[in-house]
């Protein structure tokens, strides 16, 4: 069998250059595709959190130029002869992961623990064991690992499929790990691309969901997105409402400015703060606050390979989707000016 | 039948009057001796952190004048007419909880978490529904509800029985609720009052169990105590090899000087942090310390009735004591000195 003939040789997209830099139009020689490679050619990409905070440097010093992006759908174009579960022409999604080692001794990858590879290498501004520095999907095409390629469910609208992938399998996975279920009370901090896509999933669930906000003008739509509660957190009402009130609460904001003690508050005995996103400053809080109610807060990062399928699929039966506004792929700065400025409902996608 | 009479009328002690004062002797009237009452002829009380803390106010303003003490053994001298489970002259033991509502609507008191019932009182510094302020065991008696009243094991010494109703159930029940078992990985962190017991339950449970110290001088006692290894935690070459080493770590100092961050480094994907002591200064760290391993902080107080019996029959049968050093209670500014000074191995016991 001779090598497949990648149709990308060179892939074009757009990168920043420099930190405070604006994106333009960049170009870059993938890695060679290995046998379990593929290459897609993309049509969506979503704008994620995490592709501000890269391109800023705002999580630690960023290799640039830098093409991020970690939220796509696009057609499988090219294949590795050892790829059997894809055929040319799938429509799959890749999110924030672009390969795990998968091998009998790695603990993660042999619990569906995969996102905590020692090995993972993330979609973008992360480094393949060759050393090249991975790069994202706001371009015309990327090539991964294919267990990082997942089949996008015929329900989904590919365009709305996009988010599902960092933000979705990101608010699911802890859903999944908790075993949260029907009557949990699950409060949700931040109604932005991951809280509007947490609300969800935790509606669907069976679960009473409470959606906490600084934003008076979105309870209007957390009620459409399915909370039962509304709670501003600058309303002294709403917040005295809520003590004790939850048994869960994931916290998607990244505000710098964030009331860790306050949002103890709101946990009943054995409650669990889930942080699903990384403020750009230190969690802070008395020990008191998790002690006194014997409160756990943890971390998730994102999903593995398990939990981004259960996503798509319980996506795909609950008909849970992304509120999206759409656009061209060269519009890039556009879409990250809106983001930044807090006024997008709820997800940019960008568009081949 | 008619109401018991009790043999404390006035219940002398050594308080500390305003804060920064030393102990003294002073008397006080307690409150009535209800049904479900008894009334207990100290012999013995052991020096918590939490004792310092409290004639301190460093988690708040203390009513003055305070008697704390919370690791008390004695005799009932005195019960109330409902009680049935203790006879008069039975050896007992009280912890840092005197009352739960234990009522059939309080979420908490029915599922074996009543040491957060809403209705909880603390030993000392606490207020009674009637308003009285609770105080504790450095004095010749203590009236408390029976419930949290527990009969001391025979095969322990009373002496070695205090520093069990607080320390040994503060660190014996996180490893109920997590259902630590052989061959867990177990970090205990600051070995002391409380890290000495973790470290011997942990062992008995079948962990492997790590110490981590800053004083060098503790590694003999903590091997003697049971763990399988001793890290240095300012010793970088001991850091290097604890990282990502450990299922649960058991957080036993309040220092204000813990490195948050660094702690985390040492838990293995999906490993829980355990606060059981609570700085004066706020715990600190960048939520990606627990994001990109899904790590979980989580807070446990003390113990409820049930886990309080559970440590002493473990210890019982596993033969867990405490490492103490006794003094008369007269001499508690001495003790009160020694615990300030870090100079105890590893508990005071005042005796009367």
């Amino acid at each position: 069998m001779s090598a497949p003939q990648p149709q990308f040789p060179v892939i074009h997209g757009y990168a920043v250059k420099a930190n405070g830099e604006a994106f333009v139009p960049w170009q870059y020689t993938p890695r060679k595709l290995g046998p379990n490679d593929i290459e897609i050619k993309i049509d969506h990409c979503g704008i994620c959190g995490s592709d501000i905070h890269t391109v800023d440097s705002g999580w630690g010093p960023t290799h640039y130029p830098i093409i991020v992006g970690h939220e796509i759908v696009g057609r499988v174009v090219t294949k590795g002869d050892s790829v059997k579960h894809l055929q040319l022409g799938d429509l799959v999604g890749v999110g924030a992961q672009a390969f795990a080692c998968q091998k009998s001794d790695c603990r993660n990858c042999q619990n569906s623990m995969d996102a905590y590879c020692p090995h993972f290498v993330g979609t973008y501004n992360a480094k393949y064991a060759d050393g090249q520095v991975s790069q994202g999907g706001y371009a015309e095409a990327v090539r991964v690992d294919s267990n990082y390629a997942f089949l996008i469910p015929k329900e989904i609208d590919p365009q709305e499929a996009a988010p599902l992938m960092c933000a979705g399998t990101t608010v699911f996975t802890p859903m999944l790990h908790h075993k949260m279920k029907k009557g949990d009370r699950v409060g949700v901090v931040g109604i932005g691309g991951l809280g509007h896509l947490a609300v969800q999933y935790a509606h669907a669930l069976g679960a009473e969901v409470t959606a906490f906000t600084t934003s008076e003008n979105k309870r209007q739509d957390a009620i459409k997105l399915g909370a039962h509660k509304v709670v501003n957190i600058r309303n002294e009402d709403d917040v005295k409402q809520a003590r004790l009130s939850l048994d869960y609460l994931l916290v998607t904001t990244n505000s710098k400015h964030t009331d860790w003690t306050l949002l103890t508050t709101f946990m009943d005995t054995s409650g669990h703060i889930i942080l699903l996103a990384v403020p750009e400053a230190p969690v802070n809080f008395n020990a008191f606050a998790l002690i006194h109610q014997g409160i756990s807060m943890s971390g998730s990062l994102i999903g593995g390979i398990e939990q981004v399928r259960e996503t798509l699929a319980f996506a795909a039966k609950h008909n849970i989707r992304p509120w999206i506004e759409k656009l061209p792929m060269k519009d890039v700065n556009e879409g990250i000016e809106r983001v930044r400025s807090n006024k997008v409902r709820f997800r940019v996608v960008l568009s081949n």
